[in-house]
């Protein structure tokens, strides 16, 4: 038997470790079948120049039990890719959990998925998820109903860890988080714009300003596609 | 300019969170080149199934700055690959720090490289690095003059942040932190033997136990290589 077959979203210019993270927790649970799905079986160049092999195609992709999608600078264009979208909203109907982790909730959102849902992303891009009807919710990891999302980046592992103990129970999640030897100490107190020292805030805002806007403008026009129910117009 | 040079092993079956928890660290700090060192360009299968492509080989790798060696399963061959440890050697001499992370500490050891130097490794082997002359020393993150060792897997990301931290400056290493939204909240305490339940804690040492013993068998056979002095006899 397969067990719970959990899909990442490989796109070009992904957060790798937004993927890395959940991948290693993931797999490291008895029962899981983990699969990276892209449109070829290409490999998927990321951001900051390492090179991933998918496992299989979206149109070979089996139904999922969870499917999952990164963040990082390509999901400006995943956000626009109808075929994408339409993927993922052929997989959220059948899985029991959909989930992202940093700024895939974004592309959740671009698919009309968030619509009416608490949701958490990116601290640089949280208020952006209110253009999707999505209720902008803080929070390390959100969950709403089979809806889990994490925020950014190295939340994926908090994030995968929530999601292996509603699976399998907290005991195999507490061993997994043994195995990874996951008790962090952080060097320095600047994880969060809450905590970080306020020129840091600043050096992060300013270098991210660009981006940011560009997502801005996206994320109107692809949140203008749904009508007022998150119906696709 | 090219800046810093960061090398990363990439190994068959290796712990792929070993290698791209530092890596998603390293790249985001500006001024920084960070490679993938293989024996060949082709793709290198990964532990979990996860598949990687190198950026240079060990033949046609430049003196790196900082050299780092993660672990995983696949350290019982690096252990005794000779042509693989030569190369650490001759990087070491010549970088200005010699890093690993989990069980790629084991892989330093077997090249000579920790004798007489305090180290840390994943919590399931730490003892083992006495076989090699280091210095077994608890801890997150260890240095010793140029040497910094991390603990188990998703110690590197700490490990990471103190080389950046050491590399640049704290304000770089936190703009790091901030970005990769590294605010750590673990859903439970279990991520050391220490406070992990104790039946946890059994689980996870019944299910290394194999694995424990074939590397207390490797590790015995590689450090009788070295004399007393540690050079290779």
């Amino acid at each position: 038997m397969t067990g719970i077959r959990i899909g990442l979203l490989l796109f070009p210019d992904l957060t790798q470790l937004d993927l890395t993270g959940p991948h290693e927790v993931f797999r490291a649970a008895p029962g899981t079948a983990t699969l990276l799905l892209a449109k070829t079986l290409d490999p998927v160049c990321i951001a900051g120049g390492l090179r991933i092999l998918p496992d299989t195609t979206l149109a070979g992709c089996p139904q999922l039990d969870v499917v999952c999608v990164p963040g990082g600078p390509g999901v400006n264009a995943a956000m626009e890719d109808a075929s994408l979208l339409d993927f993922l909203r052929a997989q959220a109907a059948g899985a029991r959990y959909v989930t992202s982790v940093c700024t895939g909730a974004l592309v959740l959102g671009a698919a009309g998925l968030l619509r009416g849902r608490r949701a958490t992303t990116h601290w640089a891009v949280h208020d952006l998820l209110a253009a999707f009807g999505a209720v902008p919710t803080e929070g390390r990891v959100v969950r709403d109903g089979n809806l889990f999302t994490g925020g950014g980046v190295t939340a994926g592992i908090d994030f995968a860890l929530t999601v292996v103990a509603e699976l399998f129970g907290a005991r195999v999640a507490q061993a997994v988080q043994l195995q990874i030897e996951y008790a962090p100490e952080p060097p320095f107190d600047a994880g969060s714009p809450r905590t970080a020292p306020a020129e840091v805030v600043e050096v992060v805002r300013a270098r991210g300003a660009a981006m940011r806007a560009r997502r801005e403008e996206i994320v109107a026009r692809t949140a203008s596609r749904f009508d007022g129910a998150g119906r696709m117009m």
